[in-house]
């Protein structure tokens, strides 16, 4: 990665290792564009996709809690090298709680070279669907997370 | 429009004038593609949305007639002329019922030179939402489509 | 399948026969909508993939030929059972030359249950990119396909 | 808006009153997702959208200056509100020159009830096609952006 300024990354090389869940995510056709490379928004199309899955993966916001959903309060992508449509990328994802309902999550996007094309960041908050108001996390939901 | 059989046009001049009904829609530079045009799916974007708004603009599957929705059976598109993004083009819809609880949707897209891009159709099912099966429509809802 | 009318399908047994090729689709998140299901337009998403990865397969318009790239002239899709975010859905696809610049080309979805959720077709033409016109597959292009 | 923490607004009522230019986008129903409102990914679409039309207004990255295109470098996103199908929204775009080569454009986007939905920002870079590399605006440019 070139070496530049991004807020959420203090120590490259610290940031990157506390990774340690990735999964592929193969390219569509419909989501390059005409400049010939896949669109910029597509990154967070990746990141949601991703994100789901890191969660799934350690059994948080899976059916069973279904009086809260996981809410997007903000997003953030650097695009640090061009993806192509036939790439298979390798999204890692990690994260940190920053208060009881809230969620940092990070990820970082590999290309089949090594490069890493894209890194992010954005909070997600458990809210009640009922009042739609941010709760804590529970207990278990906390352990799950710190797996 | 070149002459070519087209399944659901027996005569073109007829079939063209059977619309009233017309949205305007601007292409989203994310639904081009790499091929430096819009990509073909989006075609069907464009087919939903202003099937929504021509329901709407009849009162058709509003939200006081919630316990219905209307479900896509099937959906056809023939392109024409390639589309490009910076175009606004209007789409034409109109719907005939061919069973009490199916509408046979018929679509045409004309880009601003008057050039026909695209034409299509499909069948919208009217469905219990609690039961999942087809339900005809009531004869308000007949009452709407007949205006 | 509920046994239905479908056009492209004489007889349904030996139409899914004459399938081979296959590709795995997991669905995106940003592939469904409001009324909790895939979104219909997403079908041609998926259609758009695995023809693709059809064409790879088989060799056929891949980055040596250049002068001419496949055209979109139609598409249909008829939907049989409703898809839900999660699930990984595998495509047939099959291809005929129906003239020499044009191929139909036949799509079937089969949800991990083995329930068939979307069958469809479409013609692709070969067209010349310097030209804009459709051009006869080669005989290296026909003996790719006839394998 | 709710007052919180973000780190692109320094004083809200100031970074406001700088927007002149805005645009309005209708919401695609292919844009909601299974939570009922609009997709996150969604956002980035229509500061897309917004940004290209802002560009165009002031006659910036149109046809003419095909040797260089706007890369983007970086986005982010804090959603506000949630948006929901049918609502049709006001973007406004600014942008600061930051670099030679590098614009700094936000984004405040407004739904009909003149509540502030989404935020954002993100650096876009002029690069040069046939190089790949960042290059200044020229002065013709810089005079369009300044009006």
């Amino acid at each position: 990665m070139t070496v530049k300024h991004i807020s959420y990354i203090k120590d490259f090389t610290k940031w990157k290792e506390e990774f340690s869940f990735s999964t592929e995510i193969s390219i569509r056709f419909s989501e390059t564009d005409m400049f010939g490379h896949v669109n910029n928004v597509s990154a967070f199309i990746y990141f949601e996709q991703a994100r789901i899955e890191f969660f799934k993966s350690i059994g948080l916001f899976t059916k069973l809690e279904e009086d809260t959903i996981p809410v997007v309060a903000d997003l953030q992508c650097d695009y640090h090298n061009q993806l192509f449509f036939g790439e298979t990328i390798k999204i890692f994802v990690k994260a940190n709680l920053i208060k009881n309902s809230t969620l940092d999550v990070h990820y970082m996007a590999v290309k089949p070279d090594g490069k890493i094309c894209l890194t992010g960041r954005g909070n997600i908050v458990n809210v009640d669907t009922s009042t739609g108001k941010a709760v804590s996390l529970t207990n278990e939901q906390l352990q799950k997370l710190q797996k």
